[in-house]
């Protein structure tokens, strides 16, 4: 069913200056089947790329454009590397006509008009697109991103998380009430724009938890997650901000519903996972760095006799399979080429 | 009670050499109680410190001596930096009639020769010597310090998670099988000795769990915060290594046992703690940066109503706090000394 | 000649709330011979400290208050925390009647209104305090400053720099056109304002040189270092940012007018420091965390027969010996107090 | 001339379990042109490499085998990653009738056994081969590379520090004598052997020279440069110990034989590197994190007229163009493919 074409398809990047942005020309100018086209930018326009950001130097030393020029651009798909928020204004005004569009954004991604609004405190402009959008997480709902012209490509909290959770609840393991997510993720994961918080004296040597009990990142879990069971799933979710660049680390507990073992849970995890190229089941707690750069998600699983609790641990790179990488995922699933295409380099570790 | 002495106690440090034995140098040579007359290494005896550590170049320059010439040094009090399993050793030879001894291994933390075995897999050297050692968490167990020949220091992770949760086991608001501990800690915990893991290239950028369900500051958790209860307390505890080099957090979740509220738990931990000077109740999540170099422990503590959860985070300089500091803390209350004496430098932030 | 007092001395710090202003108070909080009278901002005024910087709680709770309120609190000097420009015209406006003043910022090192104006580009607003203001690097100005009533404490480059290079000069060694100072510094040195280049991700795992051959830092070492010499001095200055928080290191080299040696060069440096106790000149290259949060400066130096060059180390934190705790050193000459009064504590290692 | 091979050829790499072996299997799994037939290791040889470097799961799951397995590997060449002193052992038992060779050590980098004997400290055990090897830096030698069976691969600082002084001294620019590389490198470059130094809490936060007057990568610039000078070269070189896992910065400063400008310089550089894939010319000086993972050498050349130095910047991956990546790039020339096949990957930013 998929093959590698020969003609390549163009793309264009909306937002190229963000980190997810840059993290997807990264990824794009090396992909063999792709021709990046054109990429945006408000603020930017005008400039080369390559200028405001060196390491493209020789690379990509094209210049970004309004986002008008989309219009010309002869496109077959559209990244929205933009901020939740304007994404949807975005797809409002522009439709799905011209080019199908994967959206990194949090707009797409709550299958509820109501649940938006609560987290996300504002009104959705355009509800009719949510429920057309396909919820980007390959390893979980390939045949609609296969199909779908909007895919709201994931968080980075849920993607390390419910691929971390997936199993227990897919096989009905656990007690939809007893999961606790404890998250810790990069600095990237917070976006380009200088912060107190992330000013570099404040954070170097430093970690702290935020979000408590409000992050956005949680109804999108207990949503994913919860099409996987017949129950409602309750989350607590609590992310820290760890001092480095990359990396996102999700530790799980969870209550199981009758008698299991650290070696049921094992089996369970690399079976699930047996046909997935990038989610790797490994034997020991995973570190951030084995992925560094990569799409890889590593997943390590088990339970303790002593207390009665599965523990899973879950690693990305946050701006790969968190983010660029996913969304990319997703587009050679559209395209009909073989998913790891333009994928397969081995994390940056050491 | 507490009284300020014209005369300074003699104190030895054996063991100076590890990073807890370096800190306690630190804190004792600015202490304006304290004469710190002997510093022991089996190593490096006949060194001066200062050359082995230059940050001491004008303020420490005394040579390390063997253990053996404590005998000939008067002392009113030693502290043994010294790894597990040979601390017992030491106090089997050495026994309490010289000096008092606060001890900062794991040897005399655990009530119980069998659950030491069981955890630090080799029999107790001087079991009759458990008995008669305090715990030393001053906030919970001020007066038998007080009185004590020999205290058993805590290890950094209970001083944090302790700390974070008595006051909800203390007052019964949480069911005893609930606990869920994820804790955080910078490198210097895992000791002074190169090893693969902690090799800079490998940590650097890095983040994993280690020691997943059999780490030994388990055990030393459930015993203390049994203590506070009636029914055994059973904690799920995982340490996670942070690449920085001091601090930890730790951060706790727990079901209570009838309703309650965020502002019910946040009123409990201040009243709780309300005459501790090195407890700080915050009211947002603390930073490990906001403690770094000194003896504060931060928590912040709150409820989830949506998921019927108490969570709390407590951070501490898992050198001071959580070594060092409460050993000199310790010694302040075994001297009578005024408690926070020679503790009352501000943390070191940025 | 020096005494401790027993009456405290009351001073204030304008400009509480930048990097060197929250060092200052840290160290203030704990001086045995000063009372912290008062701590002002512009933006955060009627804030308690502790508030704004939890490192403080129950430490130093004040609320920050207007400059105007300098007025009533009966001062005998103030710290002037305030940037470039906006010192001068702090001076201008209050004078030097009612307090004496230790200033911060680079407003009045240089001592000609023409070079300021070249490097600073902008007319000085007081250019007659230019000439009463010493130079506040006690190691080589010690009288003036004890006797002044307007100290214009150094920048962090010039004071790791001049005391590298100071002894060369003075004895005439070296050729004063012949001299690079490459230096590397910590972050906090770039202030506590949230910008692109030290935006964490961008910084972390990164380094980079800035400011080539246009650093302010550059007139201010050659004014300095040329006091001491016959000959104008002319310095190659790179400053580089190192992605650590605190702590600078400057490299030197220079050429020698005659033959010289390893050894007499490190005797030189021996001789010359014998009486500083805040410079040790050290037997093998310094490292920056040696000294950090402590007011030492620890000096290599050495000369190299293959090449002909005199080579030298000087490492600081930037934040005490470059900036707060020299000017507490400062304080302590204007006040008669001992030298090191409040400025003991070792430094935090590791 | 060049021409890309449909033919894939097969090669090795002896020692894999170093960074630089590590390095080396991370490009060659990925390049379009190689086989990687075969991975050693003396002291891990039967272990799967994904088990020991988890990066690496369901990209390279080989076994490690010994060394004598590579007589039977039918290998067109072989990279070793070997340390100093056991490459030239390697060398002499082997010869290079059976494949060609790609030396990543020292011992074939100096011309002359005397000085390799000076400097490294040991007799050289296979003369012979040293003036038959060439020095690989393809930017300086690439037609000496393309003909050679053994290539010595050069040291991660004179990578930076040759590139970034070859155009001053191939134009005669400037004085032979006058020349200061101040060079900063991460950790990676120290190798993978925890040591006390190396250990994560020391260094965090930290940052020293070490190496001052007597590092073995000084005679390796000096010759190299020799070559493109009828002068001697004399190089004062400062190697310092970076506080992150990748890169290497050069800061160099020289002395023009006559008038010269920051516009000449820049326009020497633009032109003398014009025609180089791998060498940028940068208009700001240029940062570490520009060329994480990457091959690319990007340099920045000024002068400065007040002081009358020319200062010029280089920085590298040192385990990419400073080692593994470079190795690839003389591999790539030996075969005649295309040079930079296999090494397009844009750096890793942020």
């Amino acid at each position: 069913m998929e093959e590698r074409n020969n003609e390549k398809r163009n793309v264009g990047v909306v937002g190229a200056t963000g980190y997810t942005g840059i993290e997807l020309v990264r990824l794009l100018v090396q992909h063999p089947d792709i021709s990046l086209k054109i990429v945006t930018s408000r603020s930017n326009q005008g400039e080369r790329y390559s200028s405001l950001y060196p390491s493209f130097d020789g690379i990509f030393d094209e210049e970004l454009q309004s986002v008008e020029a989309l219009s010309d651009a002869d496109l077959d798909l559209v990244f929205l590397a933009l901020p939740h928020r304007v994404s949807m204004d975005f797809v409002k005004e522009y439709g799905l006509e011209k080019f199908r569009i994967v959206d990194l954004s949090g707009d797409f991604r709550l299958k509820s008009a109501e649940t938006y609004e609560t987290w996300y405190e504002k009104e959705h402009s355009c509800p009719d697109y949510i429920y057309s959008a396909a919820y980007g997480l390959p390893e979980l709902n390939r045949d609609k991103i296969r199909n779908a012209d909007l895919v709201a490509n994931p968080g980075c909290y849920p993607t390390a998380s419910i691929l971390a959770l997936a199993p227990l609840i897919d096989r009905g393991l656990i007690r939809p009430d007893s999961i606790v997510v404890d998250s810790k993720s990069g600095v990237t994961g917070a976006g380009s724009t200088p912060k107190e918080t992330t000013h570099f004296p404040n954070l170097f040597g430093n970690f702290f938890a935020y979000g408590l009990m409000r992050h956005r990142h949680t109804p999108e879990m207990e949503q994913m997650l919860g099409r996987l069971s017949d129950e409602e799933i309750r989350i607590q979710f609590t992310p820290h901000l760890l001092p480095i660049d990359r990396g996102i680390l999700s530790t799980t507990y969870s209550q199981p519903v009758r008698d299991t073992s650290a070696e049921e849970v094992r089996e369970l995890y690399l079976s699930y996972y047996e046909k997935e190229y990038f989610v790797r089941v490994v034997d020991t707690p995973p570190t951030v760095k084995n992925v560094r750069g990569s799409n890889f998600c590593d997943l390590y699983a088990t339970y303790d006799e002593r207390t009665g609790r599965v523990i899973t641990i879950g690693v990305i790179d946050n701006l790969v399979k968190g983010a660029a990488g996913q969304a990319v995922q997703n587009m050679n699933l559209m395209f009909r080429l073989i998913e790891k295409s333009g994928l397969e380099h081995p994390p940056l570790n050491p």
